[in-house]
Protein backbone atom coordinates (compact mmCIF):
# COMPACT_ATOMS: atom_id res chain seq x y z
CA UNK A 1 0.00 0.00 0.00
CA UNK A 2 1.20 3.62 -1.12
CA UNK A 3 0.48 6.11 2.13
CA UNK A 4 -1.00 8.72 -0.17
CA UNK A 5 -4.46 7.16 -0.94
CA UNK A 6 -7.52 9.00 0.03
CA UNK A 7 -10.96 7.83 -0.05
CA UNK A 8 -13.82 10.36 0.31
CA UNK A 9 -17.64 9.24 0.22
CA UNK A 10 -18.99 12.02 -1.13
CA UNK A 11 -23.07 13.55 -1.32
CA UNK A 12 -24.08 15.15 -4.75
CA UNK A 13 -27.25 16.08 -3.44
CA UNK A 14 -30.92 14.82 -5.10
CA UNK A 15 -30.02 16.12 -8.72
CA UNK A 16 -29.80 20.08 -9.21
CA UNK A 17 -25.88 20.98 -9.12
CA UNK A 18 -26.36 23.96 -6.91
CA UNK A 19 -27.13 22.06 -4.34
CA UNK A 20 -23.83 20.02 -4.44
CA UNK A 21 -21.64 21.80 -1.73
CA UNK A 22 -17.80 23.64 -2.74
CA UNK A 23 -16.24 20.82 -0.12
CA UNK A 24 -17.64 17.73 -2.35
CA UNK A 25 -16.94 20.02 -5.55
CA UNK A 26 -13.08 20.75 -4.29
CA UNK A 27 -13.19 16.43 -3.89
CA UNK A 28 -14.49 16.30 -7.16
CA UNK A 29 -11.38 18.34 -8.64
CA UNK A 30 -8.99 16.67 -6.76
CA UNK A 31 -9.90 12.99 -7.60
CA UNK A 32 -7.83 10.57 -10.26
CA UNK A 33 -10.74 8.58 -10.05
CA UNK A 34 -14.28 8.53 -8.96
CA UNK A 35 -16.61 5.34 -8.34
CA UNK A 36 -20.33 4.89 -8.33
CA UNK A 37 -23.71 4.02 -9.61
CA UNK A 38 -23.67 4.98 -13.28
CA UNK A 39 -26.11 7.74 -13.61
CA UNK A 40 -24.20 9.22 -10.36
CA UNK A 41 -20.66 8.90 -12.05
CA UNK A 42 -22.31 10.63 -15.20
CA UNK A 43 -23.16 13.35 -12.79
CA UNK A 44 -19.75 14.14 -12.92
CA UNK A 45 -18.42 16.02 -16.01
CA UNK A 46 -15.12 14.34 -17.48
CA UNK A 47 -11.84 15.43 -17.66
CA UNK A 48 -8.05 14.76 -18.43
CA UNK A 49 -6.41 12.79 -15.88
CA UNK A 50 -9.94 11.25 -13.99
CA UNK A 51 -10.94 7.98 -14.55
CA UNK A 52 -14.92 7.36 -13.88
CA UNK A 53 -15.84 3.63 -12.65
CA UNK A 54 -19.65 3.46 -13.29
CA UNK A 55 -21.37 -0.06 -12.04
CA UNK A 56 -24.46 -0.95 -11.54
CA UNK A 57 -27.21 -1.14 -9.40
CA UNK A 58 -26.88 -3.54 -6.61
CA UNK A 59 -23.16 -3.17 -6.62
CA UNK A 60 -22.68 -1.59 -3.85
CA UNK A 61 -20.18 -3.70 -1.92
CA UNK A 62 -18.04 -4.48 -5.02
CA UNK A 63 -17.65 -1.00 -5.69
CA UNK A 64 -16.70 -0.08 -1.95
CA UNK A 65 -14.05 -2.80 -2.54
CA UNK A 66 -12.86 -1.83 -5.99
CA UNK A 67 -12.63 2.34 -3.98
CA UNK A 68 -10.33 1.01 -1.31
CA UNK A 69 -8.13 -1.20 -3.75
CA UNK A 70 -7.79 2.13 -5.76
CA UNK A 71 -7.35 4.00 -2.39
CA UNK A 72 -4.99 1.63 -1.43
CA UNK A 73 -2.99 1.87 -4.13
CA UNK A 74 -2.09 5.61 -3.85
CA UNK A 75 -5.43 7.15 -5.45
CA UNK A 76 -7.21 9.89 -4.86
CA UNK A 77 -10.98 8.03 -4.67
CA UNK A 78 -14.47 9.75 -4.39
CA UNK A 79 -17.42 7.35 -3.89
CA UNK A 80 -20.37 9.32 -5.78
CA UNK A 81 -23.86 9.32 -3.83
CA UNK A 82 -27.01 10.72 -4.63
CA UNK A 83 -28.40 12.93 -1.73
CA UNK A 84 -26.18 12.03 1.63
CA UNK A 85 -24.15 9.28 1.42
CA UNK A 86 -24.59 8.33 5.33
CA UNK A 87 -28.13 7.96 4.32
CA UNK A 88 -29.01 4.44 3.06
CA UNK A 89 -26.08 4.88 0.47
CA UNK A 90 -22.41 4.06 0.10
CA UNK A 91 -20.74 5.28 3.77
CA UNK A 92 -22.17 2.48 4.86
CA UNK A 93 -21.10 -0.04 2.34
CA UNK A 94 -17.70 1.27 2.35
CA UNK A 95 -17.17 0.47 6.33
CA UNK A 96 -18.67 -2.69 5.85
CA UNK A 97 -15.84 -3.72 3.31
CA UNK A 98 -13.07 -1.78 5.34
CA UNK A 99 -14.64 -4.60 8.23
CA UNK A 100 -14.43 -7.41 6.13
CA UNK A 101 -11.09 -6.27 4.53
CA UNK A 102 -7.11 -6.72 4.40
CA UNK A 103 -6.62 -5.18 7.65
CA UNK A 104 -4.45 -2.58 6.14
CA UNK A 105 -7.83 -0.90 4.84
CA UNK A 106 -7.80 0.01 8.20
CA UNK A 107 -4.78 2.61 7.86
CA UNK A 108 -6.48 4.20 4.97
CA UNK A 109 -7.99 8.25 5.19
CA UNK A 110 -11.29 8.15 4.58
CA UNK A 111 -13.51 10.69 5.05
CA UNK A 112 -17.40 11.18 3.83
CA UNK A 113 -18.50 14.24 2.87
CA UNK A 114 -21.99 14.80 3.71
CA UNK A 115 -24.71 16.06 1.04
CA UNK A 116 -28.33 17.28 0.45
CA UNK A 117 -30.55 14.40 1.78
CA UNK A 118 -33.43 13.46 -0.38
CA UNK A 119 -35.37 13.70 2.41
CA UNK A 120 -34.58 17.00 3.31
CA UNK A 121 -34.68 18.63 0.10
CA UNK A 122 -38.10 17.11 -0.46
CA UNK A 123 -38.81 18.47 2.94
CA UNK A 124 -37.98 21.48 1.68
CA UNK A 125 -40.37 21.54 -1.42
CA UNK A 126 -43.57 21.01 0.68
CA UNK A 127 -42.27 23.81 3.42
CA UNK A 128 -41.48 22.04 6.41
CA UNK A 129 -43.16 18.77 7.84
CA UNK A 130 -40.22 17.53 9.05
CA UNK A 131 -40.12 20.46 11.16
CA UNK A 132 -40.31 18.44 14.70
CA UNK A 133 -39.41 15.08 15.70
CA UNK A 134 -39.52 12.28 12.75
CA UNK A 135 -37.89 8.99 11.22
CA UNK A 136 -36.51 7.94 8.63
CA UNK A 137 -37.25 4.38 7.41
CA UNK A 138 -35.88 2.43 4.57
CA UNK A 139 -39.08 0.38 2.89
CA UNK A 140 -37.17 -2.20 1.25
CA UNK A 141 -36.80 -5.61 2.71
CA UNK A 142 -34.34 -6.62 0.28
CA UNK A 143 -32.08 -6.39 3.39
CA UNK A 144 -34.14 -6.59 6.41
CA UNK A 145 -37.43 -9.05 6.82
CA UNK A 146 -40.33 -7.09 6.40
CA UNK A 147 -40.92 -8.04 10.50
CA UNK A 148 -38.77 -5.34 11.22
CA UNK A 149 -40.34 -2.74 8.92
CA UNK A 150 -43.68 -3.57 10.30
CA UNK A 151 -43.03 -3.02 13.65
CA UNK A 152 -40.61 0.47 12.95
CA UNK A 153 -43.42 1.59 11.22
CA UNK A 154 -45.89 0.52 13.96
CA UNK A 155 -43.96 2.08 17.07
CA UNK A 156 -43.07 5.03 14.52
CA UNK A 157 -46.82 5.59 14.64
CA UNK A 158 -47.49 5.28 17.84
CA UNK A 159 -44.59 7.80 19.03
CA UNK A 160 -46.38 10.19 16.59
CA UNK A 161 -43.41 11.09 14.40
CA UNK A 162 -43.06 12.74 11.39
CA UNK A 163 -42.13 10.15 8.60
CA UNK A 164 -39.46 9.76 5.60
CA UNK A 165 -39.52 6.33 3.58
CA UNK A 166 -37.02 5.97 1.35
CA UNK A 167 -37.28 3.08 -1.18
CA UNK A 168 -41.06 2.74 -1.13
CA UNK A 169 -41.94 0.65 -3.62
CA UNK A 170 -39.91 -1.51 -6.19
CA UNK A 171 -40.41 -2.73 -9.42
CA UNK A 172 -39.31 -6.50 -8.30
CA UNK A 173 -41.78 -5.91 -4.70
CA UNK A 174 -44.19 -3.37 -5.64
CA UNK A 175 -46.65 -4.56 -2.72
CA UNK A 176 -44.64 -3.28 0.12
CA UNK A 177 -45.68 -0.02 0.21
CA UNK A 178 -49.36 -1.30 0.20
CA UNK A 179 -48.74 -3.13 3.36
CA UNK A 180 -46.84 0.04 4.52
CA UNK A 181 -50.29 2.19 4.31
CA UNK A 182 -52.28 -0.49 5.56
CA UNK A 183 -50.01 -0.87 9.15
CA UNK A 184 -50.05 3.43 9.22
CA UNK A 185 -53.91 3.28 8.82
CA UNK A 186 -54.76 0.96 11.54
CA UNK A 187 -53.06 3.64 13.80
CA UNK A 188 -53.13 6.97 12.19
CA UNK A 189 -56.42 8.77 11.71
CA UNK A 190 -57.62 9.04 7.38
CA UNK A 191 -56.85 12.72 7.63
CA UNK A 192 -53.17 12.26 8.22
CA UNK A 193 -51.14 14.51 5.88
CA UNK A 194 -49.04 12.25 2.87
CA UNK A 195 -46.36 13.69 0.41
CA UNK A 196 -45.21 12.36 -2.65
CA UNK A 197 -42.04 13.68 -3.50
CA UNK A 198 -40.74 12.68 -7.04
CA UNK A 199 -37.29 13.75 -8.29
CA UNK A 200 -37.07 16.46 -6.27
CA UNK A 201 -34.47 19.24 -7.32
CA UNK A 202 -34.42 17.63 -11.17
CA UNK A 203 -36.11 18.62 -14.23
CA UNK A 204 -39.01 15.69 -13.16
CA UNK A 205 -39.99 17.31 -10.10
CA UNK A 206 -43.70 16.42 -9.11
CA UNK A 207 -44.82 16.98 -5.08
CA UNK A 208 -48.18 15.70 -4.61
CA UNK A 209 -49.69 16.65 -0.84
CA UNK A 210 -52.66 14.09 -0.55
CA UNK A 211 -53.70 12.22 2.88
CA UNK A 212 -53.30 8.93 4.00
CA UNK A 213 -56.79 7.75 3.60
CA UNK A 214 -56.14 8.74 -0.26
CA UNK A 215 -52.85 7.74 -1.37
CA UNK A 216 -53.07 4.61 -3.50
CA UNK A 217 -49.45 2.98 -4.05
CA UNK A 218 -49.51 3.22 -7.70
CA UNK A 219 -48.85 6.88 -7.25
CA UNK A 220 -45.66 5.94 -5.86
CA UNK A 221 -42.17 4.62 -7.37
CA UNK A 222 -38.64 4.33 -6.79
CA UNK A 223 -37.28 7.90 -7.54
CA UNK A 224 -40.07 8.81 -5.14
CA UNK A 225 -39.49 9.84 -1.34
CA UNK A 226 -42.59 9.46 0.78
CA UNK A 227 -42.99 11.79 3.89
CA UNK A 228 -45.98 11.77 6.43
CA UNK A 229 -46.83 13.91 8.65
CA UNK A 230 -47.28 13.50 12.54
CA UNK A 231 -51.27 14.49 14.26
CA UNK A 232 -49.74 18.10 14.63
CA UNK A 233 -48.94 18.41 10.53
CA UNK A 234 -50.42 21.40 9.53
CA UNK A 235 -51.65 21.97 5.43
CA UNK A 236 -51.97 25.87 4.79
CA UNK A 237 -53.67 26.71 1.54
CA UNK A 238 -52.59 29.88 -0.75
CA UNK A 239 -53.70 32.57 -1.96
CA UNK A 240 -51.86 31.70 -5.09
CA UNK A 241 -53.70 28.72 -5.94
CA UNK A 242 -50.54 26.84 -6.04
CA UNK A 243 -49.58 23.35 -3.73
CA UNK A 244 -50.38 24.09 -0.10
CA UNK A 245 -47.85 24.65 2.47
CA UNK A 246 -47.27 21.73 4.63
CA UNK A 247 -45.37 22.16 8.14
CA UNK A 248 -45.55 20.65 11.40
CA UNK A 249 -45.01 23.26 14.51
CA UNK A 250 -42.66 23.32 17.01
CA UNK A 251 -45.10 23.15 19.55
CA UNK A 252 -47.21 19.73 20.62
CA UNK A 253 -50.40 20.39 21.57
CA UNK A 254 -51.93 17.35 22.98
CA UNK A 255 -55.38 18.59 21.94
CA UNK A 256 -54.98 19.13 18.28
CA UNK A 257 -57.29 21.59 16.34
CA UNK A 258 -58.47 20.76 12.56
CA UNK A 259 -55.37 20.03 10.51
CA UNK A 260 -56.64 21.35 7.46
CA UNK A 261 -56.83 24.59 7.78
CA UNK A 262 -58.88 26.02 4.55
CA UNK B 1 -48.22 45.00 -0.41
CA UNK B 2 -45.74 45.01 -3.70
CA UNK B 3 -45.77 41.74 -5.42
CA UNK B 4 -42.42 41.53 -6.36
CA UNK B 5 -40.98 40.70 -2.54
CA UNK B 6 -39.52 36.98 -2.16
CA UNK B 7 -38.71 35.21 1.09
CA UNK B 8 -36.16 32.48 1.17
CA UNK B 9 -35.91 30.62 4.31
CA UNK B 10 -32.09 29.27 3.63
CA UNK B 11 -29.93 26.72 5.31
CA UNK B 12 -26.18 27.85 6.10
CA UNK B 13 -24.78 24.23 7.44
CA UNK B 14 -23.27 23.53 10.73
CA UNK B 15 -20.43 26.26 10.11
CA UNK B 16 -17.73 25.30 7.77
CA UNK B 17 -18.46 27.85 4.79
CA UNK B 18 -17.68 25.03 2.07
CA UNK B 19 -20.83 23.60 3.63
CA UNK B 20 -22.91 26.36 2.46
CA UNK B 21 -24.82 25.69 -1.06
CA UNK B 22 -24.54 27.71 -4.23
CA UNK B 23 -27.95 27.41 -4.14
CA UNK B 24 -27.71 29.44 -0.40
CA UNK B 25 -25.25 31.38 -1.57
CA UNK B 26 -26.93 33.24 -4.51
CA UNK B 27 -30.27 33.67 -2.83
CA UNK B 28 -27.58 35.56 -0.30
CA UNK B 29 -25.94 37.54 -2.91
CA UNK B 30 -29.76 38.48 -4.40
CA UNK B 31 -31.48 39.75 -0.48
CA UNK B 32 -31.27 43.00 0.02
CA UNK B 33 -32.53 42.13 3.97
CA UNK B 34 -30.89 39.51 5.91
CA UNK B 35 -32.93 37.97 9.34
CA UNK B 36 -31.74 35.57 11.69
CA UNK B 37 -30.48 34.88 15.18
CA UNK B 38 -27.20 36.86 15.84
CA UNK B 39 -24.46 34.38 15.46
CA UNK B 40 -25.76 33.08 11.91
CA UNK B 41 -26.76 36.99 10.61
CA UNK B 42 -22.85 37.30 11.34
CA UNK B 43 -22.00 34.36 8.75
CA UNK B 44 -23.01 36.71 5.77
CA UNK B 45 -20.87 38.81 5.30
CA UNK B 46 -21.40 43.01 5.01
CA UNK B 47 -22.46 44.79 1.57
CA UNK B 48 -23.41 47.99 0.35
CA UNK B 49 -27.35 47.42 -0.02
CA UNK B 50 -28.03 45.13 2.46
CA UNK B 51 -29.28 45.12 5.97
CA UNK B 52 -29.12 43.02 8.35
CA UNK B 53 -31.66 42.31 11.10
CA UNK B 54 -29.42 40.18 14.19
CA UNK B 55 -32.21 38.73 17.13
CA UNK B 56 -32.07 37.16 19.86
CA UNK B 57 -32.17 33.26 20.62
CA UNK B 58 -36.09 32.35 21.34
CA UNK B 59 -37.41 34.54 18.95
CA UNK B 60 -38.20 32.45 16.68
CA UNK B 61 -41.90 33.53 15.63
CA UNK B 62 -40.55 37.42 16.11
CA UNK B 63 -38.25 37.43 13.53
CA UNK B 64 -40.13 35.06 10.94
CA UNK B 65 -42.85 38.19 11.46
CA UNK B 66 -40.58 40.76 10.73
CA UNK B 67 -39.16 38.54 7.80
CA UNK B 68 -42.51 38.16 6.38
CA UNK B 69 -43.93 41.59 6.84
CA UNK B 70 -40.50 42.82 5.03
CA UNK B 71 -40.82 40.68 2.14
CA UNK B 72 -44.57 42.07 1.73
CA UNK B 73 -43.36 45.16 1.43
CA UNK B 74 -41.48 44.03 -1.43
CA UNK B 75 -38.18 42.91 -0.18
CA UNK B 76 -35.64 40.35 -1.03
CA UNK B 77 -35.50 38.58 2.18
CA UNK B 78 -33.61 35.45 3.30
CA UNK B 79 -34.23 34.41 7.02
CA UNK B 80 -30.82 32.12 8.11
CA UNK B 81 -30.97 29.05 10.32
CA UNK B 82 -27.24 27.35 10.70
CA UNK B 83 -27.97 23.34 9.65
CA UNK B 84 -31.01 22.39 7.57
CA UNK B 85 -33.76 25.41 8.27
CA UNK B 86 -36.70 22.34 8.12
CA UNK B 87 -35.30 20.43 11.39
CA UNK B 88 -35.80 22.29 14.40
CA UNK B 89 -35.13 25.64 12.90
CA UNK B 90 -36.84 28.47 11.09
CA UNK B 91 -38.92 27.07 8.46
CA UNK B 92 -41.67 25.95 10.79
CA UNK B 93 -41.52 29.36 12.50
CA UNK B 94 -41.84 30.86 9.47
CA UNK B 95 -45.01 29.10 8.27
CA UNK B 96 -46.51 29.01 11.59
CA UNK B 97 -46.28 32.78 11.37
CA UNK B 98 -48.06 32.55 7.91
CA UNK B 99 -50.72 30.33 9.45
CA UNK B 100 -51.45 33.24 11.77
CA UNK B 101 -50.67 36.26 10.41
CA UNK B 102 -52.83 38.64 7.57
CA UNK B 103 -53.89 36.39 4.90
CA UNK B 104 -51.87 38.35 2.42
CA UNK B 105 -48.97 36.68 3.18
CA UNK B 106 -50.26 33.37 1.65
CA UNK B 107 -49.51 34.86 -1.85
CA UNK B 108 -46.18 35.73 -1.24
CA UNK B 109 -43.09 33.39 -3.12
CA UNK B 110 -42.02 31.59 -0.19
CA UNK B 111 -38.81 29.06 -0.94
CA UNK B 112 -37.36 26.92 1.18
CA UNK B 113 -33.13 26.45 0.86
CA UNK B 114 -32.56 23.01 2.37
CA UNK B 115 -28.27 22.88 3.72
CA UNK B 116 -26.47 19.98 5.08
CA UNK B 117 -28.21 19.44 8.59
CA UNK B 118 -25.98 19.18 11.65
CA UNK B 119 -27.37 15.52 12.51
CA UNK B 120 -25.99 14.03 8.65
CA UNK B 121 -22.24 16.26 9.00
CA UNK B 122 -22.32 14.60 12.67
CA UNK B 123 -22.66 11.52 11.34
CA UNK B 124 -20.43 11.79 8.47
CA UNK B 125 -17.52 13.04 11.00
CA UNK B 126 -18.27 9.28 12.37
CA UNK B 127 -18.61 7.30 9.55
CA UNK B 128 -22.01 5.95 9.14
CA UNK B 129 -24.05 5.82 12.46
CA UNK B 130 -27.35 6.89 10.70
CA UNK B 131 -26.57 4.49 7.49
CA UNK B 132 -29.61 2.60 8.43
CA UNK B 133 -33.33 3.52 9.86
CA UNK B 134 -33.15 6.20 12.69
CA UNK B 135 -35.21 8.61 14.00
CA UNK B 136 -34.32 12.48 14.87
CA UNK B 137 -35.82 14.07 18.29
CA UNK B 138 -35.38 17.50 19.95
CA UNK B 139 -34.64 16.81 23.60
CA UNK B 140 -35.87 20.32 24.48
CA UNK B 141 -39.46 20.53 26.81
CA UNK B 142 -39.11 23.99 26.03
CA UNK B 143 -42.27 23.52 23.77
CA UNK B 144 -43.58 19.67 24.06
CA UNK B 145 -44.22 18.27 27.83
CA UNK B 146 -41.44 16.09 28.79
CA UNK B 147 -43.84 13.12 28.66
CA UNK B 148 -43.88 13.19 24.75
CA UNK B 149 -39.67 13.15 24.85
CA UNK B 150 -39.94 10.04 27.30
CA UNK B 151 -42.64 8.20 25.20
CA UNK B 152 -40.61 8.99 21.95
CA UNK B 153 -37.46 7.81 23.31
CA UNK B 154 -38.96 4.31 24.63
CA UNK B 155 -40.78 3.98 21.26
CA UNK B 156 -37.72 4.22 19.28
CA UNK B 157 -35.22 1.89 21.65
CA UNK B 158 -38.48 -0.49 20.96
CA UNK B 159 -37.43 -0.27 17.55
CA UNK B 160 -34.23 -0.34 17.58
CA UNK B 161 -33.81 3.36 15.28
CA UNK B 162 -30.50 4.42 15.81
CA UNK B 163 -31.33 8.47 16.97
CA UNK B 164 -30.01 12.03 16.66
CA UNK B 165 -30.94 14.45 19.09
CA UNK B 166 -30.81 17.61 19.20
CA UNK B 167 -30.30 20.12 22.06
CA UNK B 168 -29.52 17.51 24.67
CA UNK B 169 -28.52 19.40 27.62
CA UNK B 170 -29.40 23.36 28.59
CA UNK B 171 -28.44 25.98 30.98
CA UNK B 172 -31.86 26.50 32.09
CA UNK B 173 -32.72 22.88 32.03
CA UNK B 174 -29.44 20.49 32.57
CA UNK B 175 -31.73 17.41 33.84
CA UNK B 176 -33.13 16.49 30.24
CA UNK B 177 -30.47 14.57 29.44
CA UNK B 178 -29.67 12.46 32.20
CA UNK B 179 -33.26 11.83 32.42
CA UNK B 180 -33.22 10.64 28.18
CA UNK B 181 -30.07 8.23 29.39
CA UNK B 182 -32.15 6.59 31.61
CA UNK B 183 -34.92 5.90 29.73
CA UNK B 184 -32.34 4.63 27.35
CA UNK B 185 -30.60 2.32 29.69
CA UNK B 186 -33.96 0.73 30.75
CA UNK B 187 -34.12 -0.63 26.80
CA UNK B 188 -30.45 -0.72 25.62
CA UNK B 189 -27.56 -2.77 26.56
CA UNK B 190 -24.49 -1.12 28.12
CA UNK B 191 -22.55 -0.89 25.03
CA UNK B 192 -24.81 0.59 22.70
CA UNK B 193 -22.51 3.12 20.98
CA UNK B 194 -23.22 6.70 21.92
CA UNK B 195 -21.02 9.76 19.97
CA UNK B 196 -20.94 13.28 20.80
CA UNK B 197 -20.71 15.45 18.55
CA UNK B 198 -19.47 18.88 19.44
CA UNK B 199 -19.49 22.43 16.91
CA UNK B 200 -19.09 19.65 13.88
CA UNK B 201 -17.07 21.52 11.20
CA UNK B 202 -16.26 24.63 13.29
CA UNK B 203 -12.44 25.26 14.64
CA UNK B 204 -14.16 23.90 18.55
CA UNK B 205 -14.82 20.32 16.71
CA UNK B 206 -14.74 17.65 19.08
CA UNK B 207 -16.01 14.11 18.37
CA UNK B 208 -16.66 11.83 21.07
CA UNK B 209 -17.49 7.72 20.44
CA UNK B 210 -18.13 6.07 23.89
CA UNK B 211 -21.20 4.14 25.00
CA UNK B 212 -24.27 4.41 27.18
CA UNK B 213 -22.80 3.06 30.08
CA UNK B 214 -19.79 5.40 30.21
CA UNK B 215 -21.16 8.66 28.98
CA UNK B 216 -21.95 11.46 31.89
CA UNK B 217 -24.17 14.25 31.33
CA UNK B 218 -22.16 16.77 31.61
CA UNK B 219 -20.05 15.62 28.64
CA UNK B 220 -22.35 17.43 26.47
CA UNK B 221 -23.88 20.64 25.99
CA UNK B 222 -25.99 22.94 23.61
CA UNK B 223 -23.57 22.79 20.59
CA UNK B 224 -23.65 18.79 21.09
CA UNK B 225 -25.24 16.44 18.56
CA UNK B 226 -25.87 12.87 19.98
CA UNK B 227 -26.23 9.94 18.26
CA UNK B 228 -26.79 6.77 19.54
CA UNK B 229 -26.26 3.39 17.43
CA UNK B 230 -28.56 0.76 16.77
CA UNK B 231 -28.59 -2.48 18.38
CA UNK B 232 -26.64 -3.53 15.08
CA UNK B 233 -24.04 -0.39 14.88
CA UNK B 234 -20.64 -1.21 14.76
CA UNK B 235 -17.35 0.14 15.98
CA UNK B 236 -14.42 -0.10 13.77
CA UNK B 237 -10.62 0.17 15.39
CA UNK B 238 -8.33 1.72 13.22
CA UNK B 239 -4.51 0.80 12.44
CA UNK B 240 -3.63 5.01 13.01
CA UNK B 241 -5.33 5.34 16.62
CA UNK B 242 -7.26 7.92 15.31
CA UNK B 243 -10.81 8.20 17.17
CA UNK B 244 -12.59 4.91 15.23
CA UNK B 245 -15.32 4.50 12.38
CA UNK B 246 -19.19 4.21 13.64
CA UNK B 247 -21.12 2.55 11.07
CA UNK B 248 -24.48 1.13 10.97
CA UNK B 249 -25.00 -2.03 8.26
CA UNK B 250 -27.20 -2.04 5.63
CA UNK B 251 -28.52 -5.51 6.50
CA UNK B 252 -30.18 -6.37 9.74
CA UNK B 253 -29.37 -9.83 11.36
CA UNK B 254 -31.31 -10.86 14.26
CA UNK B 255 -28.50 -12.47 15.75
CA UNK B 256 -25.77 -9.80 16.42
CA UNK B 257 -22.14 -10.42 16.71
CA UNK B 258 -20.16 -8.47 19.08
CA UNK B 259 -20.52 -4.75 18.17
CA UNK B 260 -17.34 -3.93 19.27
CA UNK B 261 -14.84 -5.05 16.86
CA UNK B 262 -11.03 -4.56 18.37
Amino acid sequence: MTGTGQLWVAGLGPGDQDLITPQVQAALAAATDVVGYFPYVERVPERPNLRRHASDNRQELARAQEALALAADGRQVVVVSSGDPGVFAMAAAVFEAIENGPSDWRALTVEVLPGISAMLAASARAGAPLGHDFCCLNLSDNLKPWSIIERRLQLAAEADLAMAFYNPRSKARPEGFARALATLRSVCEPERCVILARAVSTPEEQVTVTTLAEVVPEQVDMRTLVLIGSSQTRVLSRLTGDQPWVYTPRQYHSDVKSRRDI
